[in-house]
């Protein structure tokens, strides 16, 4: 299933940045499950671009949902979203187009696709294909919500800048989902916009590091093995063009720590087996403890600058200068995050289901 | 599937550690393959435990190829391994049924399998189960060699003490084949063997980061989105028992850098498109540039340590202290390297077949 | 993947009858295909209603792709195909939303989704979505064609009248595509038209059987067990709403004849080797054999007949009398059979690219 | 997944007929069912051919479960059933390994394995793997019968003698699953197995069809389109290979109805929503509606006979005759319908598995 993922609960996604529209379908999820078209824009809006710090092409993001939904509620059959591309300046591309952008999907795709392939604005590889995981993913994570689980994801690093740690993790995820810029400190916020300003004048651009954290998510989900929830979320993390890492828990940090300090003891709290640490992410042998699910994304800096590169005329096989014009954003990782809780609400919604079936996510007064 | 992986090239793993056996299905491998039982072997050896780092359970690993091998070559349809369990001593578990290891699978197990998992020995979550990967990887470690693509691993770091980098991958692959205990420098292999034996020593255990290149994979394999090259190997990797994070090329580290430094200049050289740097370890917008693929796994250090930890008994629901008996590693990280090589091998034989076809692993005599 | 068909080459089907609109996402198509709109909307028209013998609701099948196509050729990536429906008298259906109609999905549907669903028109059960099959499926028919792979299907037997058998199977395929009543014997049509007429005017409705031949696929192609040839193109054809039976060459005919007689002797003809007969429909073990590929499906009457029906208000669980008003066929088998045709392509599809890779139906000159 | 099937809960089959062994690997099942040796030897049993009416090879199959059973009960972990080959006798097949045997898959093995499957008893094509299909089907085969789901298959017709139809659903199926010979009436039994005599005595061979009930599924299980009941165990039927065609309640009879006798009139009886037929097979728009799901398999005769047979040589593409000798049944029907009751319970654990979750199929005690 190549553009296809997840078995009980899945999405497909298609479309091209210069093509007639992109989009998505959300096929599994429960039936009766509300549909608030106002919050699958404020979703969307926090993946569209805004200000100095991003590209200056701004779309109102329309949407249409064309299958999947009657009387304002999910059906249970498939979900289709489909955003029009309206603000489409090609003539940007077109002399670029046999110029391979370093750290981009031009060189990969002509290889993959013969020639054939829609180069115009990254063509399927844009990164505005990730608007249609968000606008499918918003109805993921409306109906998780209502199970009580929450999802929210902060900026941990952006240019070698930290924000402060998660504390209270049911707070916090209220607060990040608030947020436009999702930085849990104010003050850190403002230092990273200033140096992805700083980045952007100099004609360059900057990555970071996203963690996420899900509360609410029961014990007992996920396989060992195969179908791990590791396996499965990072299968999906790693779809996000920009993504090239992920760590569940300390990840890459527990392989410093020795076993006495890396192993989350157990305890017994108000009746309850809890974790009094959780480096581990709140999994155990590909299975949730029940405590919150944290994972982190690297996200590289944005392929796409200004600042003259070095690359090749992969038709005339000749070294060449790249000099890029047209829009493009100096970081794309305020932006990739509601990408992130998007795709993690859905891989969820597909977990669950196989674990408890196709009613689980259906509101509780109609079961 | 809960417990295969893969599409065109699969795997499917079961068995419990004090089970009648462990065993792999390995599908959708060309016909024609030789299959040398040595070799196997030779992997298996690399996975076993050894010398005073390692657990004192040492198994012969017997194995049976049960299908699909005729006349020492593979016929094409499913190759089944099974490796019956020997050395087995249940007891040493018995007691200790109830009360959950920290960072072990014991108590999601108990709630995901309600009490009727076999609990002995980690059951179906014990890191035996990943011998049963190596012998049926071996295949397709054969199966590649073949065709030119040579997967090595080295323990990039072990206790917080750093190999050095890869330089010549060729060249570097080959040796670290040729190593018991992967690490590129010898005196630094030292080391990190003194560090284990310390941790050992204190009823302690340590972890590290697994470095893997692949050489040799042609350009224009894997996807955009969901089954890009990252998504796939990851979805391979976080299914190994211990992996908490998995990285491509500079990985997190690219989260640090700006856009004119992580991108991967393209030159010409000899003719041939290529790129000056490899940060972004061979893929591009989820397809192999034809650069070597070059990935890291976090593994944590082993959870079953001797130190006594807190814990709980999960069927009286009271604290409790755990103090392990029986046979444990301080690190596995040296042993888990065969097993990053042998699911990197499905996984890439895997994405071969999507690409080229079900023959394309064949001799190249026979077509 | 509820409503995803194929791994390699994949169809993804959304919609309701009265919904915005209908569509599907085809996936893993080779790039380089050419797409042509004319012949796009000729597979339309033979799905179209017309004349007395089907409904009264005409649309023109105005359809929109919005994916996947560049230059008047497919990219290589998803391919979607979105109709917008039109046509839409929603009310002829809201007063008999309790009352299920036998034959049809109305009360599974109910007890499924439970009373979400989108009942007007049948909801995703229509049989209008077979149209988004077509328009996809034409793209995939149009690449086989290019490769010397002809599929033709005729109207076996209706109302209780049969067909003339195949004879010359490539002639009598290229004969039925020119057809918009697709039956090889003319005479035999008109009796055809005439029996179903004599049903309508009885508020009445028919079935029959669509035989469909397919000139081309090599030998070679499908798996032994799970994913042989017949299982492929049969969970294929049992998607199709009314489709009851499945078979293979002579299928239940073979049950009743002695081995000496079913079993196809081969020969060496012209150096190539062929079956005397063809009684297994070019399948064997589950594999392609080279000769056409033969099945045929039962196709039932159409439930939505105008004569009183017995049935029951399944919210008040009361026996009830139905009399359908509103737009119904008396018979959808001419219209069915573009449906057969057109998922029997992106089956066949789906196989070759499993056997033969991503490239295999890429125009010959750009490999 | 070219050697498995299902998602939710799925079958992963292997071996060759003169391998060591053969098997499968049962995935998905819920943790706590209780796994009967002997019922999986009693439905062995009956796959095992006996008398004059079968092959002279018998075998103990001795089986063994090799993963996912403790204590006497499925762990939730992969069940692995491992059958021994041991009554081999290649020599009966060496010298015929050129010449292919009409109707079976000897040459299209050929053609797709390019000469390396292990040609030797039918190597992967041999009926004998359905064997292992038995072993792990039993336990799906309880595992229904605890939650009150009940399967039983009948000879329908053999060599043109019809048996009775199903009256007492319930009561036939329990009658059928006692019987060695699955004939409703004993009479027409006997006259069969005549029937098979006479075909043997001629060195010929006999085929027939398969019935089969289900009682007591749910109303609401399957998918609309590409999952529908029809299409997952018609998928999986034709995986068996002797099945060329499946039909579902009426199947290709319905094709002569008119809509108004064809359409199941829905009537309330003592509360509850019942069809007042069943033509319909228990399946409407591809989701169980509550009744008995019924539907008929096609089986071919046995391709391997005694009587000459025309052929070629499939190494020196010359025309040749075939005279087998060896071990060959003159009928495989009354075998077969085992197979069909393991696999369809196995086709129904997965869409119950993916309807009500993982624990569905657990004893309630436990939940």
């Amino acid at each position: 299933m190549k553009n296809t993922f997840g078995t009980s609960v899945s999405i497909t996604l298609f479309g091209e940045s210069h093509g007639p529209a992109i989009g998505a379908v959300l096929s599994g999820m429960a039936p009766g499950i509300p549909v608030d078209r106002d919050f699958i824009a404020l979703q969307l809006s926090k993946r569209r671009p805004a200000g100095r710090i991003s590209t200056a092409r701004v779309e109102e993001d329309d949407f249409d949902i064309v299958s999947g939904v009657f009387n304002g509620r999910t059906t249970g059959t498939p979900i289709t979203v489909v955003i029009p591309n309206r603000s489409v300046k090609s003539g940007d591309y077109s002399e670029i187009s046999r110029l391979a952008r370093p750290g981009h999907a031009d060189y990969t795709a002509q290889l993959k696709y013969h020639g054939y392939q829609d180069y115009r604005g990254g063509g399927h590889f844009s990164g505005r294909l990730t608007a249609a995981i968000v606008a499918a993913g918003a109805i993921a994570v409306s109906a998780l919500e209502a199970k009580g689980v929450k999802i929210g994801t902060h900026i941990k690093t952006c240019a070698g800048i930290a924000d402060r740690d998660f504390s209270d993790i049911e707070e916090d995820i209220a607060r990040l989902n608030g947020l436009g810029f999702a930085v849990l400190d104010g003050e850190i916020a403002q230092a990273m916009i200033s140096e992805i300003e700083a980045a952007a004048s100099e004609g360059d651009s900057v990555g970071g590091v996203l963690e996420t954290a899900v509360f609410g998510i029961p014990a007992g989900v996920g396989e060992p093995f195969f179908d791990s929830v590791e396996s499965v979320i990072s299968h999906a993390m790693f779809s996000i063009p920009a993504v090239k890492g992920v760590q569940f828990g300390d990840g890459f940090a527990l392989a410093n720590m020795r076993g006495s300090i890396a192993n989350d003891p157990f305890e017994v709290s108000d009746g309850k087996i809890i974790t009094n640490t959780n480096r581990s992410g709140g999994v155990n042998g590909g299975i949730s403890n029940g405590m919150p699910i944290v994972f982190s994304c690297a996200v590289k800096p944005t392929p796409s600058i200004y600042k003259p590169q070095k690359t090749v005329d992969y038709v005339s096989l000749r070294n060449a200068e790249l000099s890029l014009k047209g829009r493009h954003d100096p970081a794309i990782i305020h932006r990739a995050r509601v990408v992130v809780d998007s795709l993690t609400a859905i891989a969820l919604c597909n977990l669950l289901a196989q674990r408890y079936g196709t009613d689980y996510l259906m509101p509780a007064a109609d079961k």
